[in-house]
């Protein structure tokens, strides 16, 4: 599962992707890299939590337009495009609540840029928040090895109100919920939640 | 928004859209075409509820599997095929709880196939259930006019231990709860929703 409209080159990550799974040490590991890892321990967790009959979590699928496919070929697309998310990456149910949010990960060690966050996944979550859902982000601070789960509340308040266009990571300390790493599942975000909302 | 899985010719469906909105009338409505249109109609009919901030309930986009990018060419797709759908197409929040559900037309005057149900949707649903989420399915007879909510247990139901690969129509009658259509929004489920759930 990749972050596909960030432009960076799809197939050249997904080689390099392959190649971790072979020998992980070996390689520098790029933040596109990193990206995408922290995307496939997410992944990872909500297979474990839907196995485990702990939550039911799904990935939205990319947004792709298609603009024409080849019937002669057993149903191949051969010109489309990426579409932005107008959503969130993952939503799902927990306890009978609904719960949605964006995963994220970050090189910058003192804050997370909001660059990445769209207008429409805000307004997505003011009403996530408006109808009773459960709204947060994860993230992954890479270089400091910490995740957090952050309410989405702030994240909005600093997307709509904050001078700098990013959230300081004492906000994430202060506010936030630091979420355990482990082996399997590997980002236990359940327990995070449970913490926070229940 | 199109059900591409099922083999029917995109392209050529896409045109027959786009000339129904022209002239609907002056056309003989094809059953994919017919299909097509209840999608929009739920879709129009999602976009009403969350503007009038009703509920908040997303299509999951169709997942794809992306085969080859040209980024020479602004990150065009040129090879993916279409996956499987392994959960439902909608999900989303209404009064704090997790909705999830399937829309699906029929020509069949007297009971709804369950054929283009997979067995990846019914593992879902009962999850959704298992976790305290409404899991319905929402069906159109189009032949009678008429639109029905049923639980997806009773899909379930007959999916696991029904004689025919069918639900008859009497099912609907007695266990679901007609669905009103109007002009905006086209399908007003949140009214069925109301009726059963809450």
């Amino acid at each position: 599962m990749i972050n596909y409209p960030n432009g960076q080159q799809y197939q050249e990550v997904k080689k390099k992707t392959r190649q971790s799974k072979k020998s992980a040490s070996e390689l520098s590991i790029s933040s596109a890299n990193r990206g995408m890892a922290f995307e496939e321990d997410i992944n990872q967790s909500n297979i474990y939590y839907r196995d485990k009959h702990i939550c039911l979590i799904t990935k939205r699928p990319t947004p792709i337009n298609i603009v024409k496919v080849d019937y002669t070929k057993g149903a191949k697309i051969t010109h489309a495009y990426f579409e932005e998310q107008s959503t969130t990456d993952y939503n799902g149910v927990y306890k009978g609540k609904y719960i949605d949010f964006e995963a994220k990960n970050t090189k910058n060690k003192t804050s997370f840029p909001l660059s990445n966050i769209t207008k429409h996944q805000i307004e997505h979550l003011k009403l996530v928040i408006e109808h009773g859902g459960i709204a947060f982000f994860i993230i992954q601070f890479q270089l400091l090895g910490k995740v957090y789960l952050l309410d989405a509340s702030y994240v909005i308040h600093f997307y709509e109100h904050g001078e700098r266009k990013s959230i300081p990571l004492s906000c994430f300390e202060e506010n936030g919920i630091e979420v355990e790493q482990s082996y399997n599942p590997r980002i236990k975000y359940i327990e995070a939640i449970d913490k926070k909302y229940f």
